[in-house]
């Protein structure tokens, strides 16, 4: 049915009768200019006009969301700002199956019409057509899981900290440190790609001995996320780097580089792209604006991450523990197959997190971050990594925290110092 | 004074002391986890810490402009919310000249932080290492001059519609119909880019003859900009073609593509690139959240732009005339020397808009985009193209649209069928 055909959903708030505003959004992104110009007929604007497919009202507010909307002329007196969801579809063959030119017309001009006073990108259907050109996540959640040899349990990854700052012989030192401590995943600041202290290909020669060293120790070679953001060239030759250094995974700021060159190193990549998200509130955090989740994260899943960052349960980050669990589902459900990735949880992350997240989303196929949730453990870092292990464990078997605290030291003291926040 | 430092305005809306919040945002992007992690030293805050270098209170309200937001604990009753501008400087050897660990340093995660209600980038000061990083606009004001040959005057543009459906032997038509009636530039949709019903190599191969023989006729080359948005191999071949093809612009959807993209083409590329700023809404219309267009206008002119769409004076877009005019007065005002760029100002523009640009910005250096208020115009495109130019002439002489459109027909009859609306 919608083989040639994408189908978005969009949260509106308008002066103007829903359906009006509907046909604006659809009118303005697929034909229209303030006058009737010659050329546009009706034919024209059959075969190729987008078409408004459902409209649900969703009630009346007083105060616009957002500044810059006009009512219509004929409103008298008191104006009322109609919210609603409303469904767009626009035929393929207006744009073709490319990224940039989808979200050019999902996520373009729109955002500025007078006609609304909110406007937020929520959902994307996608035909097939854009599996064929884009081939989505190289590793996703089963080729993460084979590289990092982790199977049945999140994997418990920590982040680089200071992430500003420290000086490469520090570096190694800390990464010796958290390898034999049994993380399976280490990544890097999203602050921290190739700064002039420690420039990037130090950082690799710092860190890949020391991760090789601690896999001959441990018989587990941890997966490090390498920040390779930067300017096309930089991924690339990094990369490339990273690849010939036995490394497992890169990573990218996946807004800062944008969609095309993320598709672009997706083609020339053979490691996981370990997704961070950063700028992402910018663009998420007002209710009736920007773009939500779960359009968002199809677009970066298309263009090839194999994780994603999805916030934290209880974090410091403003979205609520709802929004992050939605997220994390949104992430390993299925799309044109395969095209799971790994939500990547962060941020006030410890071992007491695991069981409302695994209430939650039901799902064990998260990357689970923590930094000073392990590091400043009591009982050091690899009793960090233990405890959130064991908070895991307690999830998967129902059992609750403290009850499995009572036998599992790491757990009991992750309690001890990390559960009397909040 | 700021050889070493990256300079970011913010205005900030918080339920904390305002200082506090300005205080947790250069910590955020510096350095900083939940609990102190071994490694942060003081020696190492002081030298790569973030620093807050000004803080001016712009008031309380009472209601929080965005969700997630978390006043302090000390808090008993009625919480004020807090806005100011702050000033942060940041270390340049935190992140190096690189566009995208700028981006993630002065507009990443800061937007997630529960300290904060509102959080906007206004603005940035670089240090001369981005431009010795990046060459910035290719060709800018001058070059865009001399290659469309028009000086002392605004380019007066158009922008092909219908913007989705048209078929190559009707856009041919078009183009000559618009080359010849004397625009100086013409422009894709930025819904236009490598549809299925027209390709972009068919399009070319339409468009680049008919230019070239109204070149012929009328003496004059107009600028076409070709839409080459896409990923990053379409785009360098689509530049490719257009240069081949004896074309003299292109132009890119720069938030569909990203910066990193952006400024790859810019180093491939030997044409005036056209910044189309499609989505610029979803990161910029709410007061509080996103980047103001000062900020944005700077990364995107040091990535490589040679012109950036501004919207338009009383145009069908939310943003205000002031607005606007500070976004024109933007682009035009210098950066490391020479990094000025051409504002394309569009949106339900007529001839009788010039008069209210110039008094507001004081500048020719603008592509003043018309669609139906060129090709709709009563006496045809010729007329409408006349039109324009006479509005700016009157603009320039100081003299009133009414009183110059006494001795200048086409400007009167613009304003008989424009002059009405609004």
């Amino acid at each position: 049915m919608n083989e040639d055909r994408v189908i978005a959903t969009y949260l509106i708030e308008t002066p103007h009768p829903l359906e009006h505003a509907a046909r604006v959004i659809a009118g303005e992104q697929s034909s229209g200019t303030f006058v009737s110009v010659p050329g546009e007929t009706n034919e024209l604007k059959e075969r190729f006009g987008a078409q408004v497919i459902k409209v649900d009202s969703l009630g009346v507010v007083e105060t616009p969301s957002l500044p810059g909307s006009k009512p219509p002329k004929s409103t008298g007196g008191k104006v009322g700002y109609r919210r609603g969801r409303v469904v767009i579809c626009f035929p393929l063959h207006n744009f073709g199956p490319s990224l940039t030119s989808l979200f050019s017309t999902v996520a373009g001009n729109l955002y500025e019409l007078q006609e609304l006073s909110g406007i937020r990108l929520e959902d994307l259907e996608l035909p097939q057509a854009f599996a064929d050109h884009y081939a989505g996540p190289g590793f996703g959640i089963v080729g993460t899981r084979k590289l990092a040899g982790v199977e049945g349990r999140p994997l418990i990854g920590t982040i680089i900290k200071p992430s500003i700052g420290l000086a490469t012989n520090a570096l190694a030192t800390l990464v010796r440190d958290l390898a034999t401590a049994g993380l399976d995943f280490i990544k890097d600041d999203e602050l921290q790609a190739d700064p002039m202290y420690a420039p990037f290909v130090q950082r690799v020669a710092a860190v890949m001995p020391e991760i090789e060293k601690a896999a001959d120790r441990t018989g587990k070679k941890a997966m490090y996320a390498f920040n390779i953001t930067g300017d096309v060239d930089h991924m690339l030759r990094s990369h490339d780097l990273v690849k010939k250094s036995g490394g497992t995974c890169v990573m990218v700021n996946v807004n800062a580089v944008g969609l095309a060159a993320l598709a672009y190193l997706r083609r020339h990549c053979e490691l996981p792209i370990h997704g961070h998200r950063a700028w992402f509130g910018a663009i998420a955090r007002h209710p009736l604006l920007g773009i939500g989740f779960t359009a968002y994260q199809k677009l970066f899943r298309l263009a090839g991450v194999d994780h994603l960052h999805v916030g934290g349960f209880n974090s410091k980050f403003y979205e609520t523990n709802e929004e992050v669990g939605k997220s994390i589902i949104d992430c390993v459900t299925p799309m044109f197959g395969n095209y799971r990735v790994m939500p990547a949880i962060s941020s006030a992350q410890w071992a007491g997190s695991a069981p409302e997240i695994y209430t939650a989303t039901n799902t064990v196929d998260v990357i689970h971050l923590a930094g000073g949730g392990i590091i400043a453990h009591p009982g050091g870092t690899a009793a960090g990594v233990r405890s959130m292990q064991q908070g895991w464990e307690a999830a998967l078997k129902g059992v609750a925290l403290e009850d499995y605290a009572e036998t599992h030291e790491e757990l009991r003291d992750a309690i001890g110092k990390f559960g009397r926040r909040g």
